[in-house]
């Protein structure tokens, strides 16, 4: 895994240039003084600026929005190649797409960027391409098995194909909105003459200087989400994410995001206790621990019974179905809330006008769709109380080519 | 102005309790440590969680959400009142919101709120209720000649119904989009027996941590925007903002809140290089100085001529428009970039299908909406070169009443 900050943002904050700006070493504004002890307070380091220099170094062997951690805020973008964007304009959009995101994640503009100055403080900003078959096909390479749409799930499925699908994806996730969406625009801007944008998707979880390091993310309903996740620099993340000598020599070193956007019902929800809700999930919200005891990273014993001779997790609990006994052979989720407009015309689950539009963005990174995905979501298809409350309304699966180094360009890999 | 941190808050932080948690004062995790002087990391605190427990005093002379500097993420909330919502059930519906802001804000759950694992991180988290005429008119009170819709600016304007207007408003800002999020869920949940959602639009600005305290927020059109923005504490800002003795008595110590959602063209601004856009805006993009010199907050000369006998800053630029040579006269902005999903079936300036949804949501404080921001508007609206790509589309006044103490309500005033 890279080093998340480089030498360039330390000099930047401790020598005031560019990013820092003259700002960087005034003392810290009244609101914020209370809070530090008084030995830092006196260090006169104005805290409220030090995270806005932060650089994720963009190039690499993987691609840097897997290996880093997600940033507070995330947008998607999905996009349809034009017809006449074939091989080699495919790689010409590739290699345009990857010098945007290789400037603004550093911290300069792009080029011919209007606006550097929404560039200057990237806040860890990443920029992480995936492509879907058609964009595969079009490079004249081949594709592996899993990467199309995911087999149907009648059981839960309601997919919308305006969430859905896309021959090429792009996930902007860092802690600052202003960045990501400057990074963003400068994607549209130089996509127009290569293909229509599908669609686009928000979402966040905890702010930036909100929580510990290292604390795991809540979602909408109030859970701790993610807490087996394996982490980068782990040896299970390296297991279960990234390609090897099975996958075409091309996705060697990359992996596959698989995205579902899934609609929370927050009103149906609220009519759950919390012990209904404990069951549901088979942990306990305040600390994400399982049922079974111990802390939050413990793992779950789905044996363990209770004085009345059931299973203390029950079979049907998120947690029960979506177990994986081998780390290497699970998944690694990056997930974001959301919490949008209301649409037009929305209602909810009693045809009332809908007062929230709001749910959480799965993704998660895996080798292989069909070995390590699937078989999961079939069996929290089959059977998970979450169901009642959670629809999965949107579903996309593309291949995450690995990261590239100074000079090439994501994607490069395709075409060789 | 209250202090915005409470020993509360600092208790917290220091001696792990509730909202710090266990994780408060762990060392800092590898990817923060490169950013910090080597004499900060050596302090073992956790700057990533340090902003998580910032609290700021719900109860005082006047709502915090107005007197604190605006936070990262803002979501405002419009109801329209059910026909059954009389006097006292007005007076119900308010006691209920300002207690379930009343705690959240202080990091307390609200009354049986299932999630209070939610509330406790408020980072800065306010709440700011206003009141149109319809509410003041069914509390039995007298209503200021401005509460109302703004005049048309036909100009200008292109309003939708459906991000206009609304009986009830609520403004949630913070650093933290989960705390907001949950908030203004606790809002809808209790809201459902007193009025209907009308709309929710949601902006951000830069996240906390990417700006040295003070730094004026950049728009996405690249401008520093809110230069000659009084501050809260300033003398300007408290006559600029606090009604007084020419306001009905309920509304002394309160204000008002106008909110336009203003759609950009980013797309047409895209075609303007940065000389054409310093000359529409009057200000220097780099630092957000006059055109005619000087730093950020000095005074626009709009009387200064170049060499070629014209004035330095056009006549026509927003900066000269929108100039008031005394600021107890004028408006203080709170503003808010929006950058939402792409709605189905929207097409851009030319017809195409929109890439962007995007834009600002305009909110300013003042006393008297007829006498300090209908006349600005008016002048704006008569000739902005900014309006080539700006189109208001949204719009709202609201009264905003005075705070109030624990045990009290907002709104109170209204009843009395």
């Amino acid at each position: 895994m890279p080093a998340e900050t480089s030498g360039l943002s330390r000099r930047r904050l401790l020598l005031g240039g560019a990013a820092a700006g003259a700002g960087a070493a005034i003392t810290l504004g009244a609101e914020r003084t209370g809070l530090l002890p008084g030995s830092m307070a006196a260090a006169s380091v104005d805290t409220a600026g030090v995270n806005g220099a932060r650089i994720v170094p963009f190039h690499g062997a993987h691609q840097a929005g897997v290996t880093s951690t997600p940033g507070a805020h995330a947008t998607y973008l999905a996009f349809d190649l034009l017809p006449a964007t074939d091989r080699e304009r495919l790689r010409a959009w590739l290699r345009l797409l990857t010098d945007d995101a290789a400037r603004i994640t550093q911290g300069r503009g792009a080029l011919a960027d209007l606006e550097p100055e929404l560039a200057v403080r990237p806040a860890g900003l990443t920029a992480t391409f995936g492509v879907g078959r058609e964009a595969v096909v079009r490079a004249g390479a081949d594709a592996p098995a899993w990467l199309g749409p995911l087999p149907a799930f009648p059981e839960i499925d309601a997919l919308e194909d305006r969430w859905s699908h896309g021959d090429l994806m792009v996930l902007l996730h860092g802690d600052d909105p202003t960045s990501i969406s400057h990074l963003a625009r400068m994607i549209l801007r130089d996509s127009r003459s290569f293909a229509t944008l599908r669609w686009r998707q928000t979402g966040f979880r905890r702010a930036y200087g909100s929580d510990a390091s290292g604390t795991t993310m809540r979602n909408l309903f109030g859970q701790v989400d993610g807490s087996r996740n394996p982490r980068p620099g782990d040896d299970a993340f390296a297991a279960a994410v990234w390609a090897g000598d099975e996958a075409p020599a091309w996705l060697r070193g990359g992996t596959s995001l698989v995205l579902r956007r899934i609609a929370m019902d927050l009103e149906g929800w609220d009519e759950v206790g919390r012990e209904g809700r404990e069951a549901a999930v088979g942990r306990r919200l305040a600390d994400g621990a399982p049922l079974t005891g111990g802390s939050e990273r413990d793992e779950v014993d789905l044996d363990a019974t209770g004085p009345n001779g059931f299973t203390v997790i029950n079979p049907a609990a998120h947690a029960a179905r979506a177990h994986v006994a081998d780390p290497a052979q699970g998944i690694v989720r990056i997930g974001y809330s959301y919490d949008d407009p209301v649409e037009a015309g929305a209602v909810d689950g009693e045809g009332r006008p809908a007062v929230s539009n709001t749910g959480l963005l799965f993704g998660s990174w895996q080798r292989d769709v069909d070995a390590q995905y699937v078989p999961m979501q079939e069996r929290l298809a089959q059977a998970d109380l979450l169901n009642t409350w959670t629809t999965p309304i949107g579903s996309g699966v593309w291949a995450i080519p690995p990261g590239c180094e100074e000079g090439g360009f994501v994607g490069e890999t395709l075409f060789t």
